[in-house]
């Protein structure tokens, strides 16, 4: 007789964006009068860059003819985005990365919750509070997280770290020590960001105590000041302790096409084994590869033509930031991120939880953003708001807004 | 101090494809004159059809503008193409699936990989062997197959079901009840098939004993004759014991555009869960969904235009399918599958084993096959062509082993 995976039953509720999806979409068929704004998942809005459609069509041509048609793609991606890579997002800012130690996937949200199978289930992840769901719900299927505790809201094996405004939301180094920690900065849900200074004290940490650093990094891209880390390999001794995660998708308006990668330096060990071959094994025995066209697409996102339209992408969706962040802030909102990070996190008013700030929004102004308790208990009297909406719809919401 | 997943050390070498192609790579690096013909991997060589080479542009196009940019795809994969997977793959096969219960992926492999995670670790499976290497693999990596016993060449705990020539190379029921029951048909990699008569046995006998079927239809549309069932939905009683996985690589040449489906439906229950949930929720959390363009690529397959032109590679694929058979029949070679589908599976000469053959043919008439005895010891002295090649190295590759 068959049994399930009973860890699945541990997870609490749906999974965060499919819940608020299901509340639009009912919200939507009930008031179909209403246009309502979403500024809530974090999906992008603006079209594929222009260069990165000329490339798409030319390899789709590619496809269509027997003397450069492609099949099966290199079992760690193609090594024309793999050196690209290399070269530009981690050797010209100083940080020796191979392109072999890059894997390139369909999607930074698959590695997150890959990538704890190459781990032992006794594992204790460490993760921040408020966090992206997907550390926690990946590690919970896998029985790392033991149960859960509904009046705490959080799962009796994870080391929480909170992340609070006394500390720009940024965690401490925590008490417990952890095996395996999860960081993403700059900082989705919070939009926060670390300094040098400061991830280089969680890398010395883990070298010191032996646990590994799972480093998501997937919005890199918007960092528009200086001394704020790129990549976790401009720290000292990373290539020891650290495996980096990074996406397409906000960097270059990639959700729809999906394209991401994990790199796993060949330095890096745990039980006397590298960790880039279980991560190799895995490619090899549970991954077929990215398409090829879109490994193309991805290749010329680094490209003279391709990154200065990303850039004025990723500028306008800055402007959009502005305009929530300064538009609530005069209206007396407390409000942080929106400077390094496309996320807005802000206060609620008063003593209203955040799903209660969801539904008034929802319901009296019609704009959709991301309640905080969301990404954990650390998140509650929270609330996400993304700058990835056009511009319109933006000012439109924040007007809503203020006149609630 | 952090620990790996142990289980990925009792593997036995690496991913069987890798091995094959490192093998071939140190061959022609050291005779770089010698013209290597592969019918090893599997991998197609014809072109994307013309039609969805055209709608492929016009998706392309699509994400180019803000009108019809699309970013994230809805969780189970875009309506449109699962509406015409459900009317066109099994209602007009006499089979109820739902539109909802079928889950779009980016390919077979990741869904033959992955659908192990939501039944418990406890779960014994069934393979045949011969097998493809992803299910029992995978398995291994989960903790679900003991270790490896190197004599026998099998793991301890997986119930293996032999397929030999005497029984057409198609299993009989095990005399221990599995949990997990993997069968693909038409087979990969021994190119046989089982009737409707045949499939409704195993259909039976995992309801009677429940059990679950994992029914890896990836070669379904390389059927010609009648009476094999194409779905293993065409079986009274398979809604309540079977998962179908399916894959767009072999029927329209998606091995480079990654495009494949799983099938779950709602009655499919086991400890008192509907496995469409939990898939679902794995869907959720770990996945991000096939591009958009080559979801509508996937939906132009079905179209009667992309439909003609799929046929007819098909049809040309099998025509070297008959060369290779009827080639290798006439030089005395004892030869089974080739009809249904795209495997052709040879008996090594005398007593041979297959990787003696395998190096035998690279060196000595530079012809890449697969050893039957990598998909499993029951595949030893077998040895597996594919009828993928372009119809010159078909015909080439064939003289040159007569020739040996």
């Amino acid at each position: 007789m068959i049994k399930i995976n009973q860890n699945y039953q541990k997870l609490p509720g749906s999974y965060l964006f499919s819940t608020i999806a299901g509340k639009v979409r009912e919200y939507e068929t009930a008031h179909s009068d209403k246009t309502v704004i979403r500024l809530g998942i974090g999906d992008v809005t603006m079209p594929i860059a222009p260069e990165i459609i000329r490339v798409l069509h030319q390899a789709v041509d590619e496809m269509g003819k027997a003397e450069t048609f492609k099949g099966y793609a290199p079992d760690l991606g193609y090594s024309f985005l793999r050196e690209t890579i290399s070269e530009k997002d981690y050797r010209q800012r100083g940080c020796r990365i191979d392109a072999d130690e890059i894997f390139i996937s369909d999607g930074a949200k698959c590695d997150c919750g890959n990538i704890q199978e190459i781990f032992s289930t006794d594992c204790r992840i460490a993760v921040c509070d408020p966090v992206y769901p997907v550390y926690v719900d990946s590690n919970v299927m896998a029985g790392r997280t033991g149960d859960y505790d509904k009046d705490l809201g959080r799962f009796r094996d994870v080391i929480y770290m909170p992340c609070t405004g006394e500390t720009g939301f940024v965690p401490q180094l925590p008490e417990e020590v952890p095996d395996l920690i999860y960081l993403c900065f700059p900082n989705n849900p919070t939009g926060a960001v670390m300094t040098k200074g400061q991830l280089q004290e969680w890398v010395d940490y883990a070298n010191e105590k032996g646990s590994v650093i799972l480093y998501d990094a997937a919005y890199e891209a918007y960092i528009s000041e200086e001394n704020i880390p790129h990549s976790i390999y401009e720290c000292q001794g990373a290539r020891t302790c650290a495996i980096e995660i990074r996406s397409f998708s906000k960097t270059a308006g990639f959700t729809g096409l999906r394209l991401g990668f994990t790199v796993i330096p060949k330095d890096l060990t745990a039980d006397g084994v590298r960790l880039w071959d279980l991560w190799a094994r895995r490619h090899g025995t549970k991954y077929n590869g990215a398409p090829y066209i879109i490994q193309r697409a991805g290749e010329a996102v680094y490209t003279p033509e391709g990154r200065k339209q990303i850039e004025e992408q990723i500028s306008w969706y800055m402007g959009n930031a502005r305009i929530i962040s300064d538009g609530l802030r005069s209206a007396g909102y407390q409000v942080s991120g929106g400077k390094n990070a496309p996320y807005i996190w802000l206060k609620t008013p008063g003593t209203m939880t955040s799903w209660e700030f969801f539904d008034l929004l929802l319901e009296e102004v019609n704009v959709v953003g991301t309640p905080g308790s969301g990404f954990g208990p650390g998140g509650e009297g929270y609330f996400r708001l993304t700058a990835f909406g056009n511009r319109e719809d933006t000012i439109e919401a924040i007007r809503r807004i203020r006149n609630l």
